[in-house]
């Protein structure tokens, strides 16, 4: 199941960026499952893991790669998430990584690896040998599409967005593809996101670009709480385009608006895949005292399992909105200065229901599959925007369901 | 649905505590919804309320009463929370605090108030004035059982437990009743647990007991992790056994100890009667830095929607468990220290899957009602043991019914 219809858009081709993908038969025959991304020399590459202290080994290779080398080439499979291996899924990573920088002439750290699936199980790095020469034989600058469609587990569709932007040297495209759906849906370690641009980028700007796109986006959305082992997001800049963007000029801040823009809808779409979803919500909390302040309310609210019922029951019941406001650790919080709005009806004014509630407007607002829920904490000026999901029959199902 | 059966034991008589309960149509008409518990003069009252920020009307009063006065009452209403209720909702419970006093000849702050039930509805106070005079012709020693079936809302079973104690003065009762069942239940605020002892205890000695009783029992449980707003546990010490026990000393230890476990066993009870649970989660941790660095880790087992899937679905789903324990906020942890048994069965060493690990034996362990999981994290020797449930589809559908 999944929020609303989605399909996937034009994905421009970014200079200095092909993508092969094949099926490598990793989990099962003859489905997309492995894709090779090739980077322009000298492109630099930025990235952000998961913090989950049990990350898989292709989370600690390629965080040891991207620290010793200029990476060329990343090795994506879907399928298995080479997590809790222990050495055995280290020198599965090591065979995958020595495979591809000996069939390309690269050195082995040149290569980073993610992979994305069942947890527990030993990564078949024979089978994943095997197939990347015909990975590499697809390479191709309009390969966007198809590795999307590679790196799905189980989403149940592909995710991507593409934009170019007009700056003062001249046009840059940036081009990003995502999987995930659910933290870990049967065993599935899951986030992968990789964006691309031809813009001419210095590696610290590109690092910090990245974490703060990624903090307002994909760190602001929960499907069910659950950080996964296997997380990765990595922002390529090739330079081919030529186009350099300087640190603090206008064309900076165009970027990094076009990044964060790009990030979140990834981000949304994520959510509107997760397991179960029914209907996306988007908690939008305002007046706190700090944007983490207000992060915190918002994942409280957006991840309560009550609240998260009754969104998918449709129901408008504002005394779990409110419970959860209260219980988000803000310590002192005043409970008069607190309203809540569903959408455009006003739900909660001063710490109670508001005088000017409609209960039948807001059942029917509740019907929808885009719920907005702004939170007023009346004491500051920071903001933030948390997405999240339902709580569904489903979600149980999927994930109660035996290990297949 | 609820874990096992179980029925309430016999609930000894405290001297110096009767408690009268009736039936006051708070939201059903002819349903026990209306407990009065008269305290002997002279009795020691501790208490421990909610954190949560909205804390509805009548702990706002019981917070401010037993900080003014000596408690010689307390009115317990189910069926409806008095929470978000604004300025109507404090003249409801102060209403009824009056009502009482005037029938009963004690001050105003000498009653303290408690309610559960829906949130958000107006108190029916007048109702509750009304039946006041029938509670209170009730008013029994014997009368443990009967409040413990009145004050539940959603819980399938009332919850007791009770003993007594051999001290070097002579023997003491301690007799506590609770109800819970899920943080809120279609807009239910929960938790309250109502304790008495006969025993002759200081007030700071008896609120100090009761706190670290309370860390250890009903904050070490989940059935959601959403915190209500009106959830309370009083303690009472009548002091009419005579009996005295002196800080610091054996009866102290042996008290202490008793009041622990009987605090653990209502907790546990009121797990087990979580919302569609089928099972019973204790999740026990030890080798950690701190009791706080245990119970952190031990709420993210039993918290994570992918754990209780799993333990719906009696799948011993170990790399659910690691992820969980992972992403629990523990930096520094080393993976290779950390090891796991669900019951007798290793599951977990060295951060992969035990080479010991028996798939069948774990499924059939994993089939019964009641699930011990152990996780050493090997970096110190502070334990903590947290109780938590399954997420079945009946916690979905209670939760997703729409408000009756």
């Amino acid at each position: 199941m999944a929020v609303g219809q989605s399909s996937l858009p034009t994905l421009e081709p970014v200079a200095g960026v092909r993508l092969g993908s094949t099926a490598a038969g990793v989990r099962k025959a003859d489905e997309l499952d492995l894709v090779v991304m090739e980077l322009a020399v000298q492109s630099e590459v930025a990235t952000v893991f998961t913090r989950n202290q049990f990350c898989a080994a292709p989370v600690q290779w390629a965080k040891a790669h991207v620290r010793a080398a200029k990476p060329r080439y990343l090795v994506i499979n879907s399928g298995n998430a080479n997590a809790g291996t222990g050495a055995a899924g280290e020198r599965a990573v090591e065979q995958n990584c020595q495979a591809l920088a000996a069939l390309t002439g690269c050195q082995v750290n040149q290569v980073l690896p993610y992979s994305t699936g069942v947890i527990g199980e030993l990564l078949p790095a024979e089978r994943i040998d095997q197939a990347l020469p015909a990975a590499l034989a697809n390479l191709s600058a309009e390969g966007w599409a198809k590795a999307a469609d590679a790196i799905r587990t189980t989403d149940t569709r592909a995710k991507g967005r593409s934009c170019t932007l007009a700056l003062a040297g001249g046009s840059v495209t940036l081009t990003g593809i995502a999987k995930g759906s659910g933290m870990i849906r049967p065993d599935m370690a899951t986030m992968l996101a990789f964006i691309a641009t031809d813009a001419v980028i210095a590696p610290d700007q590109l690092q910090a670009w990245l974490q703060a796109a990624v903090a307002k986006s994909f760190n602001r959305i929960s499907v069910d709480g659950d950080t996964s082992t296997n997380d990765a997001c990595t922002l390529v800049a090739t330079g081919q385009s030529g186009v350099g963007i300087a640190a603090a000029s206008n064309d900076a801040e165009v970027f990094v608006t076009a990044l964060t823009t790009l990030c979140t809808e990834l981000a949304r779409e994520i959510v509107a895949d997760g397991e179960g979803a029914t209907k996306l919500l988007a908690v939008s909390v305002s007046g706190a005292r700090s944007e983490a302040e207000a992060e915190q309310v918002g994942f409280c609210v957006a991840q309560s399992p009550l609240v998260k019922t009754a969104l998918f029951a449709g129901d408008p019941n504002w005394g779990r909105i409110l419970a959860a406001v209260g219980r988000a650790g803000v310590d002192d919080l005043v409970l008069t200065a607190v309203s809540i709005r569903l959408g455009e009806q006003p739900i909660v004014e001063h710490g109670g229901v508001s005088p000017s509630y409609n209960e039948s407007a807001a059942v029917d607002y509740m019907a929808g599959e885009h719920i907005d829920c702004f939170i007023e904490l009346g004491r500051g000026s920071a903001e933030a925007t948390i997405w999240g999901c339902d709580l569904s029959y489903d979600y149980v199902r999927i994930n109660a369901e035996y290990r297949s």
